[in-house]
């Protein structure tokens, strides 16, 4: 796997870098970034991978996050992939925000012509694992995940399912329940098809009623103006899911704050030093 | 003059907002970014203008930059104009990045067609400045400002021809001579015409060797890696200019930093405590 170098800034005294690469799962060239914090040039570094919702490119959170500086105080390093698969040019791929191109969800399609590329469960938790594991000073057996919205979804599903390669799990305002919200319905129903038994190996809250998580707490934020929070997103159908299967659970209801980056900003230090305490 | 809000979000408990108005010197309507932090609250807060570079927005600095947090904490509320008006459709203002629109250079042109709208110094100096005051809990008598590149000259120029106004100076890889540099040549000449005696007026060098300023050290970070350092931003002509005519000046060359909101973000906590310890 050769990694092409888009671009490297510095940043807090680390490096900001965004990366690409052609996709063994997708079929396409990938992007992410990687935020090297200072401490990685003294060797291998804690990571944690951020899973970006509906529309976002590996850039938002680079750029709107302000993660960075925390990272470099705690010696953390930050990976941002992209959201799926670009250049396939599927059929339809680009028709609307929420399905194809810039909404992969994190789940491996089975439903033609997606089952092709649109692959973003594999290529996160085992091509860009292994990839960014082999290309930067990161200690992969301390590795978290985080995200927002679609992304927040990814980092449940993906982190729970798979506890020995992520030890620490958090979210801003998830999809907590993709088979009950239209969100979760419409790309579910494309991806994976009409039945919805197959749909259970994606949904947080199901996951956890049939694994469970033994990691730290799950650290939840979402804003209470978040205009998503009674369509989409349903927080309360985790807290039920996490106090039946006996699951730490700290969802924290931000009064006044919305979706935007300007609410992950303003509590990404705090979800940070959760991950960097556990890890 | 009636403000328009295109958006507010909270932001570390206050609020980042965009607003619009008509504006009278430019002839058209204007955008501009207003954090105010939760201090504001409770009364009038100082207040700091940003000035953004070439290219930007009222959108750059304000998702950028993360000075929110510190601002928040600070107790201070920022001000992010635009660069330029927009919608004028003079010929050939969209023709290049670093004329016409998205590079107002913050000076009053006497040129035709410019002469009409592109009047960002009384803009900012006097109508952003009225607005704000009058619509914001802002204490207008403790207001400094800073920018970056073209709004790093757009912060020197406007802070040392106005120090009853603004209080306190501070710039990221300023253009400190634009009478000595191309991007100043091109622009002064669009602007002003071919005669130079007008442009000592617009450079910051000029400026200070003229009317001194006895206001707190000039707080200014320039990048080593900077794409642009010597062909168009010469801090040397600033410290030159600086020790002459016996102005502090705190120039600190930042190793390994390029011209990026990168580094502005890495430094802008620093710039952000300068001001409010003098304010």
């Amino acid at each position: 796997m050769t990694l092409k170098t888009i671009s490297q800034n510095k940043s807090f005294g680390g490096t900001q870098g965004v990366y690409s690469h052609e996709s063994r799962e997708t079929g396409c060239p990938m992007r992410f970034g990687v935020y090297l914090p200072p401490a990685a040039e003294k060797g291998p570094v804690p990571v944690l991978f951020w899973l970006s919702g509906l529309t976002c490119t590996e850039e938002n959170f680079t750029v709107k996050a302000g993660a960075q500086r925390v990272a470099a105080e705690l010696g953390i390093a930050l990976v941002m992939p992209d959201t799926s698969p670009r250049g396939l040019n599927y059929p339809g791929d680009s028709a609307s925000y929420d399905f194809g191109v810039g909404a992969g969800f994190y789940v491996d399609a089975t439903e033609a012509p997606w089952s092709g590329g649109y692959r973003m469960y594999s290529y996160i938790t085992k091509e860009l694992f292994a990839l960014v594991g082999n290309s930067f000073a990161l200690d992969m057996q301390r590795a978290g995940i985080f995200g927002h919205s679609m992304g927040g979804h990814g980092a449940l599903t993906i982190g729970v399912k798979n506890p020995d390669q992520f030890k620490t799990i958090s979210a801003f305002s998830p999809i907590v329940s993709p088979t009950r919200c239209p969100w979760g319905e419409k790309a579910l129903t494309g991806y994976l098809g009409a039945d919805r038994a197959t749909w259970a190996d994606y949904d947080a809250t199901l996951l956890i009623a049939k694994r469970g998580w033994k990691g730290p707490a799950l650290l939840v934020d979402q804003g209470t103006a978040d205009q998503f929070l009674e369509g989409q997103l349903k927080p309360e159908l985790l807290t039920a899911a996490c106090a039946e299967a006996g699951v730490a659970l700290k969802l924290r209801m931000q009064p006044g704050y919305d979706h935007s980056y300007f609410f992950i900003s303003t509590f990404v230090e705090d979800h940070l030093r959760h991950h960097a305490a556990h890890l």
